[in-house]
C-alpha cells in the first residue's frame, strides 16, 4: 500500500502549524485568531449580562455559539447566508456543535445569570473549520472570563478545564491528523474530535464519506485524535500564559 | 455501584420491543410505520424521475431525506414548523443524517438519474425517533427499489446492503441499549451509531450531556450498538420477507 | 342521464366507512385517529394553561386549530410546507376554517383562561380531509375536556354541543355526499358544510369548480349535508362512549 | 322584535351606494376604484404575455388575483404585511377567492397564453372589502380584455359573463344586504356570495360568527344577496357603457 | 447644446403641478393625497400611544415611515412585497431616508411617550416618488399633532417648521427640476434633496448614473432645489391653510 | 468658539493612518484589507463566469457588492443578520452605494458576460466602514481584473478610472475629514463622499442628523471630501504598484 504524501512533508499524525493570536480584534471580551495552516478563524468572545428565556431565574448562565463563513473564504464563492435569508443544515449543526463543547467545561451555576456568546467566522478555509473553531473560541472563553474576574464580576472561574477539537480522517487506507481541505475531499471516513484537557471526550462525529469504516479504523483515528488534541490543550495554554 | 433499572425490566442490552409494518400508507412507493416501543415513526420512499440541479447529466441518482414530528408527538406540545416558517438546527440534523446514512448503502450511479425522497414524520416520541428513522427509512427504500425493478425502470438493485440504526448511551453509569426518553433526558452521554449490515460503521455520534467520557465508555456503548444493530438488521430482513 | 357510479357501490347519499379511534397517541389530552374511508387524519388536543395575547386578562379561553398534510399523503410527493418555510394558503384557509368550527360550539367564558390547541395531520388523503379533520377535532377536544374535568381543572363542560362537517358536491349532474379524491377532482361544485348537532350550519363553503350553480342545486347539497353530518354526530356520541 | 336601524336610514335589503370609477389610475390596462359607501377599493387589471409554470404549454391562459390593504386603511392602523414579511392567513383566503370567482366567467383556452392579474388594493375600509374587490375587479378585467381586443390581440372576449359578490348578514335577527363595518361586527351570521350574471352561484361562505344559523336564515340571505348582486350586474353594465 | 425639452413645455426649474388634497380617507389623523403631476401618493399619519422599545421610558417619542408602491403603479406591473415577503433595498431606503426627514422637524420630547406613523403609499408613479411622499407626509403629520393638540393630548406642537423635499437632476447636460419618470430615466445625475422651510438641508442624495459629476453641476442642482423646495413649503402652507 | 480636539492630535482635515494590504486572503481573486485608524474591511473581489437575468445575452457584464459586519467588529454585540434572518436597512443600502459607486468606473461592455461580486466584510468598526469598503473594493476589483488580463479573458481592463471614498461631517461646528466611531456619533452633519479618480462626484449622501446645515457648511465638507479622496487615490495607487 502507498502511503498518502501530505503537502509540505507533513507527517500523518502531525497537526499542521497551529497560531493563536488574542486581541486581534480591540472591541470583544475574547478576540482570537486562531490558525491551523491556512485555515483562519476569528472567535470573540461576548460578555451580555442577561440569559435566554429557558435560563431566566435560574441562577446559572449560558454559553452559546454562532458561526459563519465569509463568502470568499472558500475556494469558490458561496453565497452568504445573510442574503439567502437563512443558515444553512450545515452551519446550524456547526455552531450547535461549537456552543456544546464549551458548555462541556462550563459550570453554568458558577457563571451566574449572563451569557458568553461565541463568534467563530471563518475568514479563510483550508479544512477543519469548525474544530479551529472550538480550540480558538476556548482561548476566547476564558479571555473574557479572566476579564469579569478582574472586573470583579466573578469571584472564581466558571471554567473547569480546556477543551479542544481536532479532525481525523482516512485517505486511500491511511489515517491522517488534521485534514486540510484536499484531504477532506479525498477521505473515506472523516472524523471531528473534542476533548477535555483531561483526555476525556465531549463529542465524537464520524462519518464514512465512501465505504463504511471498520472499528480497528476508528481506533486508530481516536488515537491520532488523543495525539493533536494533547498537543492543542499545550499550544492554548501557552497562548493564555504569553 | 446500583444499576439503573429499566422500565419493563429490560436488561441493560436489550432493544425495546421493535415492529416493523409495511405498507402503512397506500400512496407512497415504500412505506413503513416503524416502532421502537413507544416511539413511531413513519418513513415514507417517493420516488421522483429527475435528479436535483447538482446531479443534473451526471447519470447518477439522488437519494435525500426529511424528517418532521407531529407538534403533539412529544409530552409537551411544540410549535409545527410549518406555522414558524423554519426547520429548528436540530430537525435539520437529524434529517442530514438520514440522508447521508441511506447513500452509504446506495450506489448512486445504479440508481439512474431519479431521486428517492425519504420522510420520517415521528407520529410518537419517546427517544430514538433519529435511528428508528433511519432503521425504517431502510425498509421503507427497500419497497421503492423493489417497485421499480417489478415495473422494470430498474434492472438490478442499487442497494449494496442494509443499514440501521440505533441508540446508545450511560445512565447512571451504565451502558444502555436503545434508549428510552426517560433514560435519553437522565443520560451523561448519548450516542447515535448507524452501521452497515455488514457490521461496518457509517456514522457515529457521539455527546458528553453531563461528564466527558473515556474511551473504556466509548467502547462499551459500540459493543452495545454493534449487538443492537445486527439484531435490526435481522428484523429489517424478516419484515421485507414477510 | 346516466348516474355517477361510485366506488364500492356506494350510494349517492351513503358516508364511507367512518372510524374514529380514540387514544391513538399516548402523550396528548386528546388523540383521535379519524378515518372517512381511505382519508386519514390525526386530530390531537393540547392543553395549555395561557391564552394568546388578545385573549390575556380577559377570563376567555381560546381554541384553535393547525393543520398539516405529511408530503407523501398524497398520490404523488408534495413539498414539506416546514422545508419551503411558510404553510400554503390552502392550509391557513383550513386551519382557519378549523378554528372557528370548533370556536362555534365552545364556551370561551367557561373554558377559563387556557389554549385548547387542535393540531389535524393528514397521514393519507382521500378527500375530505378538513371536513374530516373537523369531525375527528370534535371528539379530541371532547377527550381533552374530560380530563381537565376529571382532573378538576373544570367544574363543568364548556363545550356546548357537537359539531361535524362533511363535504357534499355535483359530480356529472348528481348531488353526492362525501366526495372522495376522484370525485372531487371531476365535481362541478364542492361544498363543506360544518353543523353543530342541533342541526344548525356554522359553516358553508360551495364553490363552483366548473359551471356556476343553482339554487336546487345548492338546496339538494344542503339536503345531503344535513343528513350526512346526522350520521356523523351519532358517530362521534358512540365513539366518545366507547 | 325591533328591527336594526341601519346608518343613513338604509333599507334593509339596500346597498349603499356603489360607484365605479374606470381609468383611476394611468398604467394599468384596466383599473377601477369602486366604492360600496366608504369602502374604497382599487382594482387594476394586468395583461403579462406569459402564463405560470401549472400552464406552460397549454395553450390556456390564467387569471389570478392579489389582495391587500393600506395600513391606515382602517380604523386602526394594521402592520403592513409586506414589512412583517409574509400575508395573513385572512388575505390569502381572500385573494384565493377573488382569483377563484374571476376565473368562473373566464373561458382560460380563449384568453391564451397570457395572465390577467387583478390586484385590489383597499383605499378605505368599511366592510366588504372583498365582495366590493370582486365586483370592481370584473369591470377591471373587462377593460383589459376589451384593450387586448382592440389591440388584436384576441379576436373574441374569453369572458362569458359577468360576475360580481355582496356580503349579507342577520344582526340582531334581521336579515341585511350589504354590510358596513359596524354591522359586520355586530352579526351573528356573514355570508359572502359571488354569482354570475345569469343569477348562478359561484361561492357562498357562510360564517356563523355567533349562534349557529337556520336553513331559513340561510334562505332570507340568499334572496337578499340575488337582489343585491342582480343590481349589482346592472351598474357594472352601466360603469362599462359609460 | 440642444436644450432638452420637457413635456407640456415645462421649463427646466418648474415644478409639475402639484396638488394637496387632506382628508383623502377618513380613519387616519392624518391623510393627504399629494399628487406631483402624475405621480400620487397617499400619505397617512397614525398616532399611537406607545414607542418603540428603544424610546421605552425615555420621555420622548418616535416617528417613523414606511413606504410601499402599489403592484400597478408603475408602467408595468411590480411584484407585491407582501407576496414576495420582504421589502426590497430601495424600499427600504426610501422609507427610511423619509422617516429621518420626518424627525428632523420634530421635537421627540415635545412629542411625548407616542409614535407618529407615517405611511407613504404610492397609487401612480411617474418619477419623484420619495420627494413627493416627504413633501406630503409633512403635511399628514401637521395634522395628525392638529388633532393631538385640538384633543388636549398635547399643548403646543412638537414640529418645529416644515419639511419637504424634490428631485433634480441632469439631462442631456441640462440642469433640470421635478425629474418625471422619462426624465428620471435619462438622466446622468439624479439627485433627491430635503429641505427644511428655513432654507437649511436635512439630506442630500446625489447618485451620477452615467458620467460623474462635477461641483459646478452639483451647484446648479442645488440651486434648482432650493428654488423648488421654497415653492412646496409655500404650497403646504397653503393646503394647511385651507 | 473652541474647536473640537481629535483623537492622536489629528487636524480636521487628516485622514486616519490609511493601511491597505493585498493578497489578505488566499482564495478571492483580489483579497484587500483596508484599514482607516480602527476600522478595517476584508474587501474581496471574486469573478464568476456568468451574469444576473437582467444582464444575460446582453454582452455586458455586471458588478455587484455585499457588505456585512461580523457580529462583535462592533462595541457591542450586534445580531448576525444570517441568524436573524434578514439584512437591514442599513446593510442594504450600503451594499447598493458600494456597487453603484463600482460601476461607476467599469465599462460593463469591456468587462463581458461576467460578474466581479465585491463582498465586503467588517472586522472591526471605528466609523467610515461604507467609505473604506469602497475604497478596498476598487483595490480588490483592480487585482480580480489584472489576473483576467493575466490570463488572457481579457484583453485590456474595463476599469477606467480609480474611485474611492470618504466621510466627513461637521461635529461642535466644526468640519472634519474621516470621522471615527466617537465623531460620528457626536456630529450634527454626516456625509459620505465617492468619487473617482479625476475628481468627480460620484455619490453625495449628506444627512443632517442633528440641526439641518447650510450651504456653508456643506461646501466646507465637499472640500475636504475632495482632499481625502486625492490623497486615498495615491495610496490606492501605491497599493496597486507595491
Amino acid at each position: 500500500m502507498t502511503v498518502f504524501v501530505r503537502s509540505g512533508g507533513r507527517a500523518a499524525d502531525q497537526l499542521r502549524p497551529v497560531r493563536i493570536t488574542r486581541g486581534f480584534t480591540i472591541h470583544a471580551e475574547g478576540s482570537v485568531l486562531i490558525e491551523f495552516g491556512q485555515t483562519r478563524v476569528l472567535c470573540t468572545a461576548s460578555v451580555e449580562e442577561k440569559v435566554p428565556p429557558h435560563k431566566r431565574g435560574s441562577g446559572e448562565g449560558w454559553v452559546t455559539a454562532e458561526y459563519g463563513m465569509l463568502p470568499r473564504a472558500t475556494h469558490t464563492r458561496s453565497d452568504r447566508e445573510a442574503a439567502r435569508g437563512k443558515q444553512s443544515g450545515r452551519t446550524q449543526e456547526i455552531q450547535r456543535l461549537i456552543g456544546r463543547s464549551m458548555r462541556a467545561v462550563f459550570d453554568l451555576a458558577a457563571l451566574g445569570e449572563r451569557t458568553i456568546h461565541l463568534d467563530c467566522d471563518v475568514l479563510q478555509a483550508d479544512g477543519g473549520t469548525r474544530t479551529a473553531a472550538i480550540t480558538g473560541a476556548f482561548v476566547a472563553a476564558q479571555d473574557a472570563v479572566n476579564k469579569l474576574i478582574a472586573a470583579g464580576a466573578l469571584a472564581a472561574s466558571p471554567i473547569r478545564g480546556h477543551v479542544a477539537a481536532v479532525s481525523v480522517g482516512i485517505v486511500q487506507g491511511t489515517p491522517l491528523l488534521d485534514l486540510e481541505y484536499v484531504e477532506d475531499s479525498a477521505c473515506d471516513t472523516d472524523m471531528n474530535v473534542v476533548m477535555t484537557g483531561a483526555g476525556h471526550f465531549v463529542e465524537v462525529q464520524g462519518t464514512a464519506e465512501g465505504a463504511a469504516f471498520s472499528r480497528e479504523e476508528m481506533n486508530a483515528l481516536l488515537l491520532l485524535a488523543e495525539k493533536g488534541i494533547a498537543e492543542l490543550t499545550v499550544l492554548q495554554a501557552q497562548a493564555l500564559a504569553g
